[in-house]
């Protein structure tokens, strides 16, 4: 078998075998095939696709290039959910929690956030004491113990996506779709759970611009998931404004608390209450009423919030009732007419978080916790001259001026009152 | 400006700037563009093409990445042939004395064989004593005296397209035109010739399968070459079946002169008349009638031929007249049915003149200079049972089995006359 065979059929719109995929996956994490025949198959691949069989053995070959991580000692409860990324996304707070009060076992690898969208490790890590490094023995005695353990990315987890990403980051071959729903999924597969539940974002602040794309993408991943033997479902929730009113880490995590107290913004906890009912659902096969039924009372009675407490403080949390340190500063953004408004643009946002300190722009900056906005105003909310639209925190005062003019960019005040927007566009 | 951006710019079939391309081509050959966007970028092409400006910027900075010939003190009298490869293509020997004893100065730089196709610089080594590795020195010495000088290639010309073109090899991305057309058109151009005629093959035997995909990449050679403000034209011409009737090394010298001395056969006296006519017509601005009537007269009165003997004794050879070593063994290929000869595949006969030592499967494989074929009949013609179709010479016995073998899965019989293809398709 010879990769410039491979790279020519798929040139010509041919489809390569699951031997030929595997020969390409493992030469190029050995380093027996260059990374120009891989970034020259990535770019035939952008311009012809993958048939679904392809995208399947695709995934499959780069989850088994690697460690992968073995949960069957939980049978078909273990779930994961994953977000393709977003601004003010703190569902795995309160979902984790949820299902887990439920019975289910969500034993999961989150990210670290980059530019403008947040990752779950560094929110955690705002809890003081929390602990996102557990060793395989420790991550297991504490999904025996609580039923959750959320841990940064440990051992060599697709080493095969690792390396065709960073490639494909420098050769303009991302934005396939095949590719990119292999490269999630592999990951997916890789972290062992038997149901996973992706919620898809689309809009200013998500990588998919339009609904269209995210349910062209959530219908691949979905369908990869299926064809690899495991219970997938994906949701498709609006991203062109910030999930919820409070972005960055120590801010996000007080969200979720409220949330889970059963009060917090309607948006955040109607995206957590579906994502926890489709994994509830597929995991323990029942119908999707009976699933929001479970979820609802598991926020109401406050069982998903003793879960919560339980999973931090076994993991390590000084307090079940996080205490955060404040800002040292705080600065107000104030409408300066009468109107409604009609856009609280998600990714500027984001990125005058980042501004504040909440967030890194490149992957070794160090984050301020305390620092990021909270939204009193969004999309469709009236506001009269003078009233308080966010207050920016930061212990980083002079970030106060171009975090002010990047926020007040992000948004747009009109006389009309504008159509609502749909908050989940769809479930595949 | 980034490589990023203009692999992405093309892949979006964007057309590129003269300074993206002209930055693209420097960084490539100084390393700091990497292999790995340099073959996404080429595979880009593949998918979205170059437009005609694009073809030209991309030819001149690979043609002006390394040396140049300059060849301005011969004014304008300056031509070049290029041939884009066949299997008895002997036509330099031939068309470079008629148009130097016309008074055009041929200086050019020649390729050795690889594969079924034979080379100019190959052929001209077989005549004892000629030296085809002058210093520049001697080159302007040989082509002031004579008018003619050919050698090998010299010199860093064109690394970009050297690297490229291996890059191309390893990635299929060879068979897009602009990058065929650009590559071909750049070494011409570092060539230095004002006048360039093209000899573009079509058939079996050549690189083009059809005559459209030949004028296709005649065409878009001779935009490049106009645009660049050189003289440029090109002849299309049938390499279905081989030109003339020798191939293999002394064998092809040897009816070159035939031709020069008003015999040969018919095809090879009449592409190289053709191609001769477009080159002093173009580099003597007079009419393509008028042109042919003095290429012919060069061949009839012996003009041509005292021509070469000049050349090849000024460019070292023992002898105006060249005495071959012949081979140590023949071999006879009898035809074992009466009938009509419909094809003489050129692609197999040349692969079987290199199974009897006449040219190289690797590169560094050494040529038996006596060895190939002389074909006794052709397509078209009438052949009856125990006629010699052609005879094989080689100092190797033993190849004549296997040589014979690739030699009959070229040749068809059939009862019927076929029509006759022409021999040459189009001038452009």
């Amino acid at each position: 078998m010879r990769m410039y065979d491979i790279i020519k059929k798929k040139r010509d719109g041919g489809e390569l075998s699951r031997e030929e995929i595997d020969f390409f996956i493992k030469g190029y994490v050995d380093g027996s095939i260059p990374d120009y025949q891989a970034s020259a198959l990535c770019m035939a691949i952008f311009y012809t696709g993958m048939t679904e069989k392809e995208t399947a053995d695709l995934t499959l070959a780069m989850a088994a290039s690697g460690d992968t991580v073995d949960l069957s000692r939980f049978k078909n409860l273990t779930a994961d959910k994953h977000s393709t990324g977003g601004v003010g996304d703190k569902t795995t707070l309160i979902v984790a929690p949820i299902c887990a009060s439920l019975g289910c076992i969500m034993a999961k690898m989150s990210g670290r956030g980059l530019g403008h969208t947040g990752g779950t490790i560094d929110k955690l890590e705002s809890i003081e004491g929390f602990n996102t490094a557990l060793s395989p023995e420790e991550f297991f005695a504490q999904v025996e113990k609580t039923g959750i353990a959320v841990v940064g990315q440990t051992g060599n987890l697709t080493p095969a996506d690792k390396k065709l990403y960073a490639l494909r980051d420098v050769t303009a071959t991302v934005d396939s779709m095949p590719l990119i729903a292999s490269s999630i999924m592999s990951k997916k597969l890789a972290a062992g759970a038997h149901t996973i539940v992706l919620d898809v974002k689309y809009g200013s602040g998500a990588f998919m611009k339009t609904p269209e794309e995210a349910e062209a993408l959530a219908k691949e991943m979905v369908k990869i998931g299926k064809t690899c033997g495991r219970n997938t479902a994906a949701v498709i929730t609006n991203m062109n404004r910030p999930l919820g009113n409070n972005i960055g880490n120590s801010l996000e995590v007080t969200e979720a608390i409220d949330v889970l107290k059963g009060n917090g913004p309607e948006d955040l906890r109607e995206v957590c209450l579906t994502l926890a009912t489709q994994i509830v659902a597929l995991s323990k096969n029942i119908s999707e009423n009976a699933a929001r039924k479970l979820t609802e009372d598991a926020l109401n009675s406050g069982k998903a919030l003793n879960k919560f407490k339980e999973w931090i403080v076994s993991q390590g949390a000084k307090n079940e009732n996080p205490v955060f340190k404040k800002a040292t500063h705080k600065h107000e953004i104030k409408s300066s007419v009468d109107g409604y408004i009609i856009k609280t643009d998600a990714e500027k946002i984001g990125i005058s978080a980042v501004i504040l300190g909440a967030g890194r722009e490149k992957k070794d900056d160090i984050i301020d916790m305390s620092a990021g906005i909270i939204l009193n105003k969004k999309t469709g909310d009236k506001v009269n001259k003078g009233d308080v639209i966010a207050t920016l925190y930061s212990c980083n005062e002079s970030s106060f001026t171009s975090a002010e003019e990047k926020f007040l960019s992000a948004l747009k005040i009109s006389d009309t009152k504008p159509e609502d927007e749909p908050l989940i566009y769809k479930i595949i």
